[in-house]
């Protein structure tokens, strides 16, 4: 029998949802509310079949409705998935999961409790590409990972409430969570406003991990191009993963470099030490099924099991960890933060 | 009458210099040096018109020699520059001119006493891109300077003696010291070595200024891709300069943001603050002569005229500066360092 | 009033078609017809307010619809438009016209007849792009034009019932159709078919005009990758237009060659007659509005005002007789076919 | 002992051929030749060690000498080369070999009477990329060859005495040569000159195959980019060849299609006979010796074992014979011009 879902929030993302849980055969949407009458309006009119609320208790108060998809601005988040934990449902949230650890820390308790299942919607690691590095980090093709290098830059869309590390770090802190096997103990930030009184709208982050890994992000939303570009470095193997590419997104180089013993005489003092590994570069097919199709079949099967999937909400606490620190780290120019352990 | 100059170490570098100061009219290269034997012995079979000897001093001693340009690694510098000056010889020195800031400072007294020219490689500041962008920014095309951001990245070649920020970074410090009016008041760095006991072989370098603007680079030694590309982002207009184009290196997107007061109301509270303004991309033609000849024709100018040029002393000791503080920074984590004023 | 439209066919493009008549003021969408009777399902699901029919007919004899669109395979579309035109509707119709010149002459000679609409679907003369290029052309900027080369390949999708040439080149030539203001004279087309019985899936196509000026098109659905990539040379500038850039898909060069009459000696024998000018590369900015709603927009514009439109019949027309003298051309192994002047 | 050479011609690339031999150990460059006084000089002051003349004759009458490298205009390659072999010479000569067929089949017909070895200058054959094409094609990896399709356009430099055919597609139709084991039977060209009275600065020219392939070469030197980019198509795999990627010139895609014998409904009309295969793309790493280099270690080689050259007379000859075709073809159009078998 299918799983009875709604939607609070038919904004930019909330379509999307509605459309791949529709079309997702696990389920069946029944609700969609948003407070705009405009947008609930146009809901209705695309989707006759499906009930709308203005309020989001309504759809809490269906003792038929087993699930809901939040994706509503992230100042809601807690509180309207607080709210419907209370009442029974299993929740899908959008990124990032919360505005602070504490808050990650009790949702994710309240599901534990009622034994529900809380998801987070880390939509990147559901792609064909994020889950083939995951394979090639698994199978040891990459070797020790030595970096973690992302550059997400855009033009727009400056949101007021949240800074560009709340917007668009996240994506790279749930792939990094998903693909890094090591854990982050400290951060680094530094970034800019370039409105008064808003949020940074570009930042820098160094995320430390307890081995010798560094992670970098890059994200600015007043950038003249487009770039979507992560550069994965590992002891065997380095990736560059561009998700603007219309085929070929990830690309594995067999570059690197090989320590040599020999001690180096005077002439070749900068070759002494190190060689250098150029071979083929392999850019392997990838899956081409949509993210959010994938990801909405996880978060049916997790309901029907009662499994964690891979984002489940310890991984969106751990984002919103991160997200904290640097928050922390930016306002004091870079002053590092270190992470508490989960 | 030409200028008589020296050149001391031929190593990588080196030959440029003899190449462009032979075939600069200014000039007459009259020495060559390097410890070197195999080295010395080349560039005697290559100019059998220029006398070699093993020893820089060979060179200070001849009174007929007004110049030296100097191109060994950096922490032969300070002694061979002081050495020079003293003997009242104008010095061209490769970059970064110093190890510390100190005896940056030392050396540029030591100019000024005996009114000597001393003049640091800065060689992308003579490029027709830079001296484009320079003149973009100073003409307000681009409006008020946001951000400098640049990505200078490629595998190998890892030197023992300094780490990736003083081999790398120190490119877009000068560009950034050429180009930018306002100035840097502190930085926060991070970064890391994957070969133990050696420099960091990648590093992140954000710099900030005494304005609302913010630099970052983006420098490592270990990856698989080579990218020398750099953002600068204006109020009017943003520039994408790409120094690995064959042609249309700089770009200058009419592209950014307008602040507008209206007051939005909760429908478009994205969108009421901040317009995007998406026009015309122009790729100007540029200057095509070769750096070093434009460099090496200044240095012949500034000894002649007695006039700065600008990468004199002053802007190496300030790029040093940034350097100092940055290798500081990098040490605690990107603690951030205050930079001493000029 | 709006005028009243049906579509005949909802395959691959049909649904395009639907939304976006749907979506025009002018318009309102009364009839989807389709032979297959799942399309036609799918069309009742998605638009339970508008009629289906599995017989075009129907929509022939229903007095109160105005105009047809008709996207069905080309060999279909003489017959369907000649029905309906003598039903009295307008026609919008699928690219290429028909199947042969004499085909189209008499469509167009039964709507001129009848005072009515006959518009073909050469949807890129309507997007941004190529109307920036006809603007570039028709106020100067280019100068003469000297030459259209276009590139228009990928994998996919080998069609049983006509060849590459009449399923991709007739992008081309409507384009061409469209910006060049000279009349081609002869054509002489190459290719080759890879699977047995089945038309050509490679094809090389020169087209020549009266003047100095020269097409080529290079179709294949053979290809590993997919590049839409047009040239455009002009006496005074060129344009390289690239259709698969997502910005920036305009880029004119101010370069060329210039002719001066001075008598080169013996030693500059090859620099004498011609310089090469290479200055500033533009990239305008483009409307960004959907090619099919300008298209639709147009038609109604036609049929309320009684205008023809760039892609009416004439136009259609001289793109299929380029096309029955180019499949003759490639049958003859490139020997040149000239073309009857319109 | 080494072989004695002398180079005639040192305009453009007559500096190239004497470093490199200069370098190789199996020449040694005796003399350089060049009618224009100022170029001697230049090479007198480069090599004062070599001995220079005028008149390519002196070089004939030196008993010392055992080869020459012409690299002069074609106009004078024939004379020059046969009086060469007449003096008893190994013949390294620019491409094209020849003006004409029948000069060709003279100096390869001289050259067998001798016993001297005949080498045309076809560069591409030696680059690391062509060889790599080469060996994917014979050790099947490619499966059956279906096309070869090269773009190979710039700005300038505009030949008065050949057409752009002669200056640029020669070197395609020597890759070709080189990496295609079927033979050409025909081809048609068509092309055009911008300026009055001069060969065709733009061509297209398509070669016929005894078997099912095809190959179009693309030519332009009035193009505002540079193109170098060359499809090869074959039932197994596909190879993009970009001669300006600085590296990964070569990517291997496992693209292509594939028939199958299931009968097609209605429905599937376009899909039954067809299946599109599209997985991995692979760039392997190339050898980067200068071809210049291995050329001219390969005529040694030839001279001192008497073995053929992949470069000889004949592949010199095949590759005339096709342009000579091909000159006429353009002048009637597109007209096709069957090619004498060899």
């Amino acid at each position: 029998m299918s799983i009875k879902i709604g939607i609070i929030g038919y904004g930019y993302w909330g379509p999307n949802l509605v459309r791949n849980f529709s079309e997702t055969p696990e389920f069946k949407v029944t609700w969609i509310s948003d407070i705009n009458p405009k947008r609930l309006a146009l809901a209705a009119a695309r989707y006759p079949a499906i009930k709308t609320s203005a309020d989001g208790q309504t759809l809490f108060d269906d003792p038929n409705l087993d699930a809901v998809a939040i994706a509503t601005p992230v100042s809601a988040h807690f509180e309207l998935a607080l709210r419907a934990l209370r009442a029974g449902k299993h929740v899908f949230i959008e990124k990032p999961l919360t505005e602070t650890v504490e808050q990650a820390e009790r949702l994710i308790e309240e599901a534990r409790k009622r034994n529900l299942i809380l998801q987070v919607d880390h939509t990147f690691i559901y792609t064909g590409a994020v889950r083939k590095i995951r394979d090639l980090v698994r199978e040891g093709v990459l070797g020790d990972l030595y970096y973690y290098d992302s550059v997400r830059i855009n033009l727009g869309l400056f949101q007021p409430d949240i800074s560009v590390l709340w917007d668009l770090a996240v994506h790279d802190l749930s792939i990094m969570d998903y693909v890094f096997p090591a854990a982050p103990v400290a951060v680094s930030a530094t970034g800019i406003n370039h409105v008064e009184g808003q949020p940074a709208n570009i930042a820098f982050l160094t995320v430390f991990f307890e081995n010798s890994a560094i992670a970098h992000l890059h994200v600015n939303w007043l950038a003249p191009v487009k770039m979507r570009r992560t550069l994965i470095g590992g002891s065997r193997r380095m990736v560059v993963y561009d998700d603007l590419e219309p085929s070929e997104k990830i690309k594995v180089y067999d570059k690197g470099i090989t320590l040599n013993g020999t001690n180096g005489n005077k002439e070749n003092i900068y070759q002494a030490l190190i060689d250098y590994r150029s071979g083929d570069m392999w850019a392997p097919r990838l899956e081409i099924a949509e993210a959010l199709r994938v990801e909405a079949q996880g978060f049916g099967h997790s309901i029907n099991q009662g499994e964690a999937s891979p984002s489940d909400g310890a991984a969106g606490l751990r984002v919103v960890r991160i997200l904290e620190a640097a928050t922390r780290s930016l306002r004091e120019r870079g002053n590092p933060v270190e992470l508490a352990r989960s």
